[in-house]
């Protein structure tokens, strides 16, 4: 991407720029004003990364209603909203200004899928009597999905400092270390290679074990010929990165290298598959159809992939039939895997960003078999 | 407590039993089921611990709805319960097995905290048409508040190795060290110590940012005469502990020795307050009277404290004026704290079981004021 491109696209999509994109999308929606429950929503708006706080956005100001914990944090963090503090519970702050101002909040919007029934109910009770609540139809999810060049820029910084620190990582990989202990080397080297965090509690999952998708790392020690599967992504400045790798303790059998070679073709698949235009199902497809030449499908439990950015998981996922369609300065993963109990699991991810002509790595790990 | 009472504790609260105390409840509620939806409880009813998962708990039997990456680890972990891998997603398998069998579900009972708006309209649009839900008025919850003794135990485990992993992070602080490589050390030291990992974000907050009660550690380096908070913990068997201090780079000066004595103070009389029959309001009032004694209530800007068990913060909570009674075997913290914008904050942070006496301190770490 050129400098010139890089600065519009920064200019563009600053925290107060996106206020204003999703004033417009409000219109559109015929909301007076919208509700962020969501926090990753939130930081995205306004910048405030504490862990308790409710925007409502309007059409001449956005408020942002936070505790007494978050007093100094707010005030340097937030860009584009005035900061309330509420003294007796967020909730109640925000009835309160529903209430004042109600004709200001004719047709509130909102996601239902970030407010639970008793939120939505004490906001009813006393405050909003008047109040239309309309959805929101995911306005901001879908703000978040195109990325801007600053965000690429970090997103591709936290895939480089995993690969980094995995393949640092490797030369630990051996009979008689635990599962546990890989892991915590993994998130130290994370920490230690300046992200604020691991991006999800990483997943080492060996032998039988590496079978199960979401195996939680155990006191289990690593033996000769097994299969491991390494999960592990990466913070740096709230965004995510998230690579899974697969290799063997000693060398791989045959069985075991075929199934790896299935599971990185689907992956190349659908890599290819990836471009401006196409949906999200389609990239599926290709992984799908790729595994089943192999006659593999039927291992490969779940989807292709799932969009990344201030959340591990975001929009568009990459799963059967999904109509999104892909646009550039998407960030997805890319990760077919096959599980067979009783042999083991194969996950191959990495972090892609769609660009103009198709895709490009973010992720720069080695992906073929590595016999260690 | 004797071997004896131990082994009673224990067969009396197996997951099976658990199950059976919570349908004698489910019975005074005059519901016919109920729908656990938050993951913590989940797992303290029959023992999963993946991220999706339902359980639908009915007269006679029990059932978890999760979904296919999960189906080795809820075959292994779940006790008490039928597992169904629900392949099209676990609200629709639920919302199909509660039409199915709608006689059995008339009046089901869940949590309005923990279901959102967007998850009940979809299992009532299709699937509920005659059920009628009602309240599950914390029902898990309150059964978790009392820990039994297996529980005691293995919070009891967690609240040694941090304190264990921030004696030997001492050594570390020191002028020059940022906050980032303090919270890695910290975390690391809790995995390589037999920790699944901290029970939350480590909070090193150094200089006037230790008077950000919630601060994210960032890469800002340690001073001289710099007041440092530390909050950590450690999660074992999926339990948590939850510990802060407060140190001094170099020698205190006489303004924070007096505000760190009375912080401990503060502590002492909450926990001295702490007894079977008082409530949460009550401790946390002996707190703030201390505090309010040396004129500094105002700088008191959060609760006493709060449980701890599957999660880092559950009931009850040690709050202004709550209602909720202490009983034996309950797990509290006990954390107050000053922060005085520019000058930096202190905060000393226990947790403590409640015993048929008073309490019992798990946390081993000294809470005199360190100055390195």
């Amino acid at each position: 991407m050129s400098a010139r491109q890089t600065t519009n696209t920064e200019t563009r999509n600053g925290p107060l720029d996106r206020l204003a994109r999703l004033r417009v999308s409000l219109a559109e929606l015929g909301a007076d004003a919208l509700l962020v429950s969501h926090l990753p929503n939130v930081r995205y708006l306004c910048g405030f990364s504490g862990s308790a706080g409710l925007l409502l956005v309007a059409e001449s100001k956005a408020t942002l209603f936070t505790d007494s914990r978050y007093t100094f944090q707010a005030r340097e963090e937030v860009v584009g909203a005035e900061v309330r503090i509420a003294k007796k519970g967020v909730l109640r702050a925000l009835r309160e200004a529903l209430r004042r101002d109600r004709r200001r909040f004719r047709r509130l919007a909102y996601s239902a899928s970030h407010v639970t029934v008793a939120d939505k109910h004490s906001l009813e009770a006393n405050g909003g009597g008047g109040i239309r609540w309309v959805q929101d139809g995911n306005l901001v999810e879908k703000l978040r999905a195109v990325k801007d060049a600053r965000e690429l820029a970090t997103i591709r910084q936290a895939a480089i400092l995993v690969s980094d620190v995995f393949c640092r990582t490797l030369r630990l990989i051996r009979p008689g270390v635990s599962e546990l202990e890989l892991a915590a080397e993994i998130e130290y080297g994370i920490k230690r290679g300046g992200g604020s965090g691991p991006s999800f509690e990483t997943i080492v999952a060996s032998g039988e074990r590496s079978a199960w998708a979401h195996a939680r790392p155990g006191s289990k020690l690593l033996s000769k010929s097994e299969l491991v599967v390494l999960d592990q992504g990466a913070i740096i400045g709230g965004y995510c990165s998230d690579m899974t790798r697969t290799v063997c303790l000693g060398r791989a059998s045959p069985r075991a290298r075929d199934l790896y070679g299935a599971v990185l073709k689907a992956q190349q698949a659908a890599k290819q598959a990836i471009r401006p235009g196409v949906t999200a199902g389609d990239v599926d497809h290709a992984a799908r159809a790729s595994l089943k030449s192999s006659k593999l499908d039927r291992y490969f439990t779940h989807s292709t992939g799932h969009g990344l950015g201030l959340e591990v998981h975001e929009m568009p996922r990459l799963g059967k039939a999904e109509q999104t369609v892909l646009r550039e300065g998407m960030v997805l993963t890319v990760e077919p895997g096959v599980y067979l109990e009783g042999f083991g699991g194969i996950r191959i991810e990495d972090d892609v960003v769609v660009t103009a002509q198709g895709s490009d790595d973010l992720t720069t790990a080695p992906r073929d078999l590595l016999e260690l």
